[in-house]
């Protein structure tokens, strides 16, 4: 089985179509993915100075590109994940000045003094998280994902801070092992990026950071020949889901749940308007990120309710 | 125990100061309140024109105003909620023209053509409700709640319509039997109305009506003289949760994690920004509602988690 | 000519059907408002402590209600507004914290250290108005208009530092002299509310405050019987306008430039899609606030460009 | 004087660091830029069927990259606006579904039907266009401006069609022959693009097309050594101007007015918080798209308010 890992100082900050890609698979291939985290594992003690240690646009690093053999634009590339180790026995989250959900930003500009940075470090062990040796805080469950992953838009390069119709860094905890992640294919080979482990992390990913962690994962590769999707798609055993990508926030949840109400058209035969209908009394709703450069939303349906499940 | 309903003709379209109260309650009272549904129990058949039955802003009638014995401005109202029985076998949705997430609105202005309008009845059985006896579509719960309940602001009459930090219309489903919801008083005896019962409610309420039932709830009043709060607070077994209404949505987040973290600051002692980085690692959302006047969103933290908990 | 003004302690701060009005005017009549500034003319010194002098939510107090005679549900509102004195000799600005639009607010929730209050009294003589008599910077023009000008909804009481399709602090600097304002009539008696005089202001008020001041203003009132309008209309002897007010700021600029576009096609005979197309060529905006409940946007049509203008 | 185009075939749709540059310029050298009209100068006829003959991401095609010599990482690119002709007797707008201010689009979905796509030719004739020759709509003027110019980011590559801190689609008005824009240096050489030239816009360009033409441009470029801008600027003989590009639009307002206050602040010696108050009196906005992937905001301070200006 082979595994796949940039060598240091290639790794990519954008997702796009410009740089070679490192490896190549095979549509029912099962392999190995390697990653850093978010701040290219430099951050080893709680007194780091992450203002200094990380550099725009010189942060998420992704593994990648990775070919996939006979992907067309208009395929679907269909990604298994079959399990996510951390490769590190701890997960570092931050507090990072004029990033977040709860402060000013470069975007919500604002002119109020900035909130200070910290860095703290959460052991990982027995499949547990501990937030802090210092303080009386049951652990959290091991119960990883990734943050970004994409393909390559046609002529965009999009930063791997960003997330998008090609997936990105969505922050999605659904990306996780036992489900399978789709994703457009709009150049020859898909281009797929890799990186952004999260041990751990709260809906909204409020204040920007999660339990980051290096990781090494394993993925099965499918391809869907034929079949476009405009924004990416997650299978579970439990639910149908969709992902959307914008600001403001309703846009996001528009853009999932506008797709997710034409996938239970196309696929599952219910009229497009009824599906609308029906989600309105039946949906999930996953708020992924609230503090990327674009916020996103995973709009679920429940697999019990589909068509004919009853008699199943 | 004393039943508390309007009479014909008087139910109340704001929540505000203006309306005499129809009932006094106690603190420490146990008492029944009886509500229509969204439409004023005016669609019993699917062959319904929503678009002629409903004028606004003659639109979700509410029952109130109450007065709380004792509440004075600077409390907060406490209403447990025992229990919500629909008092009709079957609920309603329905599609209502340039209202709903997926279409252009009286906000979201667009010269597109509208929607269509629908009307659907759904049976409500042995605790299940049948979405359509026409479609294969399997069975969901009888899972109600309150999506419109609040209190009456100092000097405006609030839309029922419309959510905000005096609670309202925020369809959030966590606004049900077995839970405490918390809302501010504003002016003497605080004034609660409530309404606008459902059946069951996907995340989002996505179309723009849920499973729309009369209702006879049971609820036991309570208050916590001297301590304000500025936005709507639940509190269920799992979580405490703090509720944001505001558009664009990241807005409503924002006011909810922000009020989620300084609870957990002033109440259990968790330093803020320690508050702000913990809630980033295992909060949980619910996205009550894309759809009306202002979007709401229930920031939730997990008792679990809380200082102390573990060797509980 | 009769002078409107209300007794102290009867000022409105909300913008409904609940009070009793003040004064009644007929078609036709003109008549002198009375208005106090934002802060109640409380504020005589930049020592002033802005946090203590107002409290929410009484804060800019409106002169009103104002009955017009004859005015029934379903008319249009036409205020010819002659002019505007200042009853003061100098303005009022002010920073607030956790007002503005350049720092964290009660809707834009963050945890950032508040910018600190702040009070500047700006002379205003001979038409000129001294930003600072401590600064260099040259004198601004006297260019005063109405902050808040509006007419009762239905229900609903609207605080009066809302803006809306009712009209209310839309803070736009084209509801001047000169100009005539449309607002609709939503019960008998119309109920006119003005107040928040400003001696200038820049586009979007962006710090929050303007140059406030006290005022004595002439209006003259009109009906225009049978004709509903869906939001504020304004017009100047160059323009005719419409004025959205929503959040997020681009649902303000749709409501605006729909009612324009739908105004260009009922009024002047340009098809919809044509007038859309046209408005992209030549249209003018002015975005009125980016701090108030809801932000306003003015949407503007050249007269020049109305059909048949060029023959004129 | 140099005259720069690209060989068919060649033109860029993205703004980014990985196309080899087409032409080099010098500081101080004034040169001539040719480009086509956002739709390649395929339209010809009022017949054109818009849908086939644009295909994403192949729209809106750049001129460039320009390499300006000496210019790194950290400077500012200066270019002055000399002359904008069009070389093209006719303009062309049009309606595209799915895209524009007033309708559902890629990012707002909805499941309304679209609006129809139509196209329009307008003649332009003696610094006249003359917006219909069936309607009797007087000519607007010729008044062009470059809709889309930028700089190449360090690593993303951003789509023709999207504004932001690089510059790009912003289509404001400001960058008109008379007046010089800033934009920022990341690369070597800076990179330069330039195209979507506009005979005419409307404020907010509402259906998302102004009168496109094809251009022959002449610039004057400088560069300032290491002085970083963080978003374009746009001086004028009567504004000093920031450019911000976002979504929500509030927030592209925002990045306009504070970087407008800390320019205020660096250059004009008016302490922040004093310019932020000063631009709520005086500051002039321009809403300059309401309709592309981020939203463009020009916030406008008048020089002849700048401290010291009265004794000039």
């Amino acid at each position: 089985m082979q595994t796949i890992k940039n060598s240091p100082g290639t790794f990519s900050y954008v997702i796009g179509p410009y740089a070679e890609p490192i490896a190549t698979v095979k549509p029912g291939e099962t392999f190995i993915v390697e990653t850093l985290d978010a701040f290219e594992n430099k951050i080893d003690s709680p007194d780091a100075d992450i203002t200094k240690l990380i550099t725009l646009p010189y942060v998420n690093p992704l593994t990648g590109p990775i070919y996939v053999e006979g992907a067309e634009k208009g395929d679907t590339l269909s990604l298994a994940i079959n399990s996510i180790e951390t490769t590190r026995d701890y997960g570092v989250s931050a507090l990072i000045p004029e990033f977040g959900g709860l402060c000013g930003t470069v975007f919500t500009r604002t002119l109020n003094p900035p909130l200070p940075a910290r860095v703290m470090l959460h052991p990982i062990k027995d499949g547990e998280i501990t937030f802090s040796e210092d303080l009386d805080i049951p652990a959290y469950p091991y119960e990883p994902f990734y943050g970004t992953i994409g393909t390559a838009p046609e002529v965009e390069a999009i930063s791997s801070l960003a997330p998008g119709f090609h997936g990105g860094n969505m922050d999605a905890a659904d990306v996780c092992p036992g489900n399978t992640i789709q994703l457009p294919v709009n150049v020859p080979g898909a281009l797929l990026f890799v990186g952004d482990g999260h041990a751990a992390q709260g809906d909204g990913e409020v204040c920007g950071v999660a339990t980051e962690i290096p990781t090494r994962g394993s993925f099965t590769v499918d391809l869907i020949k034929g079949k476009a999707i405009s924004t990416p798609r997650v299978i579970s055993e439990e639910y149908i889901m969709s992902i959307g990508s914008a600001r403001p926030m309703e846009d996001a949840a528009r853009i999932a749940f506008f797709d997710l109400v034409v996938w239970l058209e196309a696929d599952y035969g219910i009229e497009r308007l009824t599906a609308y209908q029906l989600c309105s009394q039946v949906a999930r709703v996953r708020l992924a990120n609230m503090v990327d450069i674009l916020y996103s939303v995973v709009a679920k349906f429940p697999k019990r309710y589909l068509p004919g499940t009853a008699s199943a």
